[in-house]
C-alpha cells in the first residue's frame, strides 16, 4: 500500500479485537504468560485432495520487522483514545517468541496444524490477523497452481492474472505462490524482478492496432525481439492473423527465433486444431500454440479431450483469484496457555458448529510414510511429549468415525514442522523459490494418484494419537460439565 | 509489498509485453504518436443492476509517482536483456498526459468508458496493467458493499475481512472500496489510520479462553473499555454466553456502556431471536444483537425473512474476497491514435466474440436525467465532438438490439467525465471517503428500484449516439473489407 505516512509500519494490520484484547491482558498483567496458538484450515479449498502450504517467506518478514511506529502510537492515542500507559508498552513492543512452520512447497490438509506459534499473549494475539492473511492467499493460490499443473501434466503454465488480481500485493505474492504450485513463468515484471521468477509475454492486441496491421505489426515487433510469439486474433485468426504470422516468419527466417503464435479469444479447441494444421503444413512443425482466454482446469480438461492442440497455457483471472473458490478458511486458535503457577494449561471453543471445536494442547505433526512403497499413509498429530519416530507400530484412526482405524508398521514418521523463528529471531533461510517449487512437486509423489485426482478425490487421512485425543474429549467434558453446572444453578 | 529494494517502484508492476510493445514503439519512431485509451467492462457483477466506480484515488498516487527507478532499470538490463537506447528512454519517462474519469462513488454500467487516457502511445501502453488491476478490484469491492447495503437497509454493516483479504493491499484498500458502497466501519485498523475510516471490533474467543470463564473476560475488558460488546459463544451461546453477558451488564451498571452482545456461529436466525429475547426480559431492550459468520446479501435476506433479529452486521470473507464473483472483467482498450501525418485516426478490435468489438473514437460519457421525475433515463455515449447538453431531444436506441429506442426531451444531460490529470499533474483532489459514500448513496435515487434489486434486476440503458453507431459500423465494416481482400489474394 502506498501511505501518505513515512513510517507505515505492518503492526496495526491488525484487526482492532486484537489490540483491544491485549489492552485487557496488559491491564491485568497476564500479558507476557505464555501462550500457543496453531494456524490450519478446515476444509480443502476447490474439493481437492490437498493444498500446498505458502507464505512463509513474507511471514517471516513481517514478524522480524514487527513494531509500532511513532505514527501508529499517534493515531491509536489521539483517533482511537488508548492511554499513554499502554501505548508505552505497545511502543517498545517487539516479536520475542518461537515459531514452528511447515516449509512452503509441503503438502497440507485440513484441521493439522500449518504453523505454531509459541510466545507470550500479548504478541500472538497482535500478529494473528496478518498471519491469516498472508497464510490464506498465498496458500490458496499454490494449490490453484498446482490443480491446473496436474491438469496439463507436461505443458508449460504461465500466470497472467495481474489485471484481475485483488490489488498489488496480490497480484505479486499471487505470482509468487502459483510458482510454488508448479507455474513455469508469470507477465508480471515486478514479481519477476522481486522473486527472480521467469517473466514471460511478447505483444497485446495494441501493436496490431497502433501498427493497423498485422504484417506491420509482427514486422516490427521482430525488429526488437528475437524470440518471437505473435497474437493472431486481432481481426480474423485463420483468415489473417495466422497466414501473416506464417508469412513473416518465413521472410525472417534465421533472423528471428519464431516461438510460435497465441489465441487470445474464439474457440479454442477448433482454433488450436486449424493452427497446428496451418503451422505444420507451413513446416512450422516445432513452433509452439500458446492460449489464454478465461482458462481453468475444467476448461483445460475439457480442451484435452477436444483433442486441441495447445503447447502452453496462460493461465490469468481463475488462478490469480482462485475464482471457483476465492478464499481459504484458515485461522489460528489458542491450544494452551501459562497459568498462574507458570504451567502451561490446555484450551479448547466449543461451537455448536461441531467442525469449530478445536483441538487442545500443545502438539506435533508428524507424515507416516511406508517405507516398503513410499507411500504417505496419512499425517499423524501427537502430543508434545509423544516421539513417534521411536515406535515401531501406531494406531491411525479417524479423528471423527473413530471406528476407522489401521495399525502401521515398517514407516518413517516426519516431522513436519521446523523451528524458523526463536527467541523472536529468525533461523530460517528461506530456499530458492525453485526449490520450493521442486520441492512441492516431489512430494507429489507420496500420494497415491487417488488423493490427488481434480475431481472427488479420496480423503487423505489426518489423524489423532490416541494421546491427542483422549485429551481433547477430557477437555470437552470439562466444558460441558461447566455448562451443566452453570445452567443448574 | 515489502521488498528487497530500497527503491521499488510499481512501473514494473505491469505484464511483461507492455514494455515489449514501448520498445518496438519507440524503435519505430511512433512512441510519442497521442493515444487516446477507454476502460470499461463488459458485464455488470453478481448479476447486479449496475456497479459503484472506486480506484481513481490509488490510480493517481500511481501516475504522479509513475518512474522506472534505478534498480528497475538495472533488472530489465541484467536480467531481461532490454538494450541501453531504450534503457535511457525509459529511465528519463513520466506520465505526460490528461486523464478523463468518473469520480469515485459513481454508479457505473457495463461498456461505458469509466476513464480515458489520451496519452503518448508508450505511456498509455506501459499504465494499462496497474490501472486495471486497481480499478476491477476497488470498483468490485465497492458494489458488492453496495449490493449489501441494499438489503440490510438502515441497519449498520461493518467490513471484517482482512484475514480472508487477497494478501495485505487488498485488506486495506478492500476496506477503504467497501466504505465508498456503504459501509460504515473496518477491523483493520491500518486501513482506519490511511484512510481515516471508523474502526470497530471489540473482543474474540481467545479472551475467554485466556481468562477461562466468560464472567472474568467480560469484566476484564470492561475494566479498560468502556464501550462495550461481549462475544458469547465460546462455549454455550444460550446457556452460558447471553446469560453472564446480562449478569455482567448488570453488575457494572453505569460504569460501562454495555452496547450489546455478537454472535459469530451457530443459528441466527434462531439465537438472534432468543438473544433479542433475553436482552429484553433483562430490561436492555436498546442493547444490539452483532452477528458475523460467513454472512453476504443472500444470508442476510433470508435471516430476515426469518424475522432475525440483527441491528449490525460485520461482513468477512464474502465481501473483502467478492466470493459469489471474485473478479470484474474491465479492460482497456485503444480507441483512437495519431497517424502519420498528426490527425487521429480511429481504431477498432473485430472478435469473434462478439461483445468484445470495441467501440472505437474519442468519445465522451453523459447520464440522461428526466427533468420531471429526476430519474435516469440512461446513459448515452457520444463522439468527442457532440454535445447533447444543448440538444433539445435526443434519439437512445440499444446499441445491438438498435430497435429498441426512444426519444428523450426535457433532460439534463450530465457529463461523467472529470479531467484529473492534465499535461501529467494532478488536477482533481479527492474528496473525503465519506463524501464519496454519501455521493454513492445519492446518486441510487437517480435509479428506479427496478434497476437496484438484487435479483435479477433490470437493465439499465447504456445508448450509443446515432454518430457514435454509424462511426462503429464504418470501422467494422472497413476491417471485413481487410478481411476479405486478404483472404481473396
Amino acid at each position: 500500500m502506498s501511505s501518505i505516512y513515512s513510517d507505515d509500519s505492518l503492526a496495526l494490520h491488525t484487526d482492532l479485537y486484537q489490540i483491544n484484547m491485549t489492552e485487557s491482558y496488559w491491564a491485568d498483567g497476564i500479558h507476557e504468560r505464555k501462550a500457543v496458538f496453531e494456524l490450519f484450515f478446515r476444509n480443502l479449498p476447490f474439493g481437492n485432495g490437498y493444498a500446498i502450504f505458502a507464505g512463509l517467506e513474507r511471514i517471516l518478514d513481517y514478524l522480524k520487522d514487527f513494531h509500532f511506529s511513532e505514527s501508529d502510537i499517534a493515531y491509536l492515542k489521539e483517533e482511537l483514545g488508548f492511554q499513554d500507559d499502554f501505548l508505552s508498552y505497545l511502543k517498545g513492543l517487539r516479536f520475542t517468541g518461537d515459531v514452528y512452520s511447515m516449509v512452503e512447497g509441503e503438502l497440507v490438509f485440513a484441521n493439522e496444524p500449518i504453523l505454531r506459534v509459541e510466545t507470550t499473549l500479548a504478541e500472538a494475539q497482535l500478529i494473528e490477523t496478518a498471519l491469516l492473511n498472508i497464510v490464506n492467499f498465498q496458500t490458496l493460490i499454490a494449490t490453484k497452481a498446482s490443480r491446473i499443473k496436474q491438469v496439463v501434466k507436461d505443458d508449460v503454465v504461465m500466470e497472467f492474472g495481474s489485471r484481475r488480481a485483488h490489488e498489488m500485493d496480490a497480484a505479486v505474492w499471487g505470482a509468487r505462490a502459483a510458482v510454488i504450485g508448479g507455474v513455469e513463468a508469470t507477465s508480471n515484471v515486478r514479481a519477476g524482478k522481486r522473486f527472480g521468477i521467469p517473466v514471460a509475454g511478447t505483444h497485446a492486441h495494441s501493436l496490431v492496432q497502433a501498427y493497423k496491421s498485422e504484417y506491420e505489426a509482427f514486422h516490427s515487433y521482430a525488429r526488437r525481439h528475437k524470440d518471437c510469439v505473435f497474437l493472431v486474433d486481432t481481426y480474423n485468426t485463420l483468415k489473417i492473423g495466422i497466414p501473416t504470422a506464417i508469412q513473416v516468419a518465413k521472410e525472417l527466417g534465421d533472423k528471428i527465433n519464431f516461438i510460435g503464435i497465441r489465441l487470445d479469444s474464439g474457440d479454442i479447441a477448433f482454433l488450436s486444431k486449424e493452427a497446428r494444421r496451418m503451422l505444420d503444413n507451413a513446416g512450422f512443425t516445432e513452433a509452439k500454440i500458446v492460449v489464454s482466454n478465461d482458462l481453468d482446469e475444467y476448461t483445460i480438461l475439457n480442451l484435452k479431450a477436444q483433442g486441441a492442440k495447445v503447447d502452453v497455457w496462460g493461465i490469468g483471472t481463475k488462478l490469480i483469484t482462485a475464482y471457483d473458490q476465492p478464499a481459504l478458511g484458515a485461522v489460528y486458535k489458542i491450544v494452551a496457555i501459562e497459568n498462574e503457577k507458570g504451567e502451561m494449561e490446555d484450551t479448547i471453543k466449543i461451537s455448536s458448529n461441531v467442525e469449530k471445536v478445536t483441538t487442545p494442547g500443545q502438539k506435533k505433526l508428524y507424515r507416516i510414510i511406508d517405507r516398503e512403497n513410499g507411500k504417505a499413509e496419512g499425517d499423524y498429530i501427537t502430543m508434545y511429549d509423544e516421539d513417534p519416530t521411536t515406535e515401531k507400530r501406531i494406531k491411525m484412526f479417524h479423528p471423527v468415525h473413530t471406528f476407522i482405524s489401521k495399525f502401521v508398521t515398517n514407516f518413517d514418521a516426519v516431522n513436519l514442522h521446523t523451528k524458523v523463528v526463536e527467541g523472536g529471531n529468525v533461523i530460517y533461510t528461506n530456499p530458492d523459490l525453485n526449490e520450493m517449487r521442486d520441492y512441492a512437486h516431489n512430494n507429489l509423489h507420496l500420494l497415491w494418484d487417488e488423493y490427488k485426482r481434480s475431481l472427488n478425490p479420496e480423503e487423505y487421512p489426518v489423524d489423532l494419537s490416541q494421546k491427542c485425543w483422549d485429551n481433547k474429549m477430557r477437555n470437552i467434558r470439562e466444558v460441558q460439565d461447566k455448562v451443566d453446572e452453570f445452567s443448574t444453578r
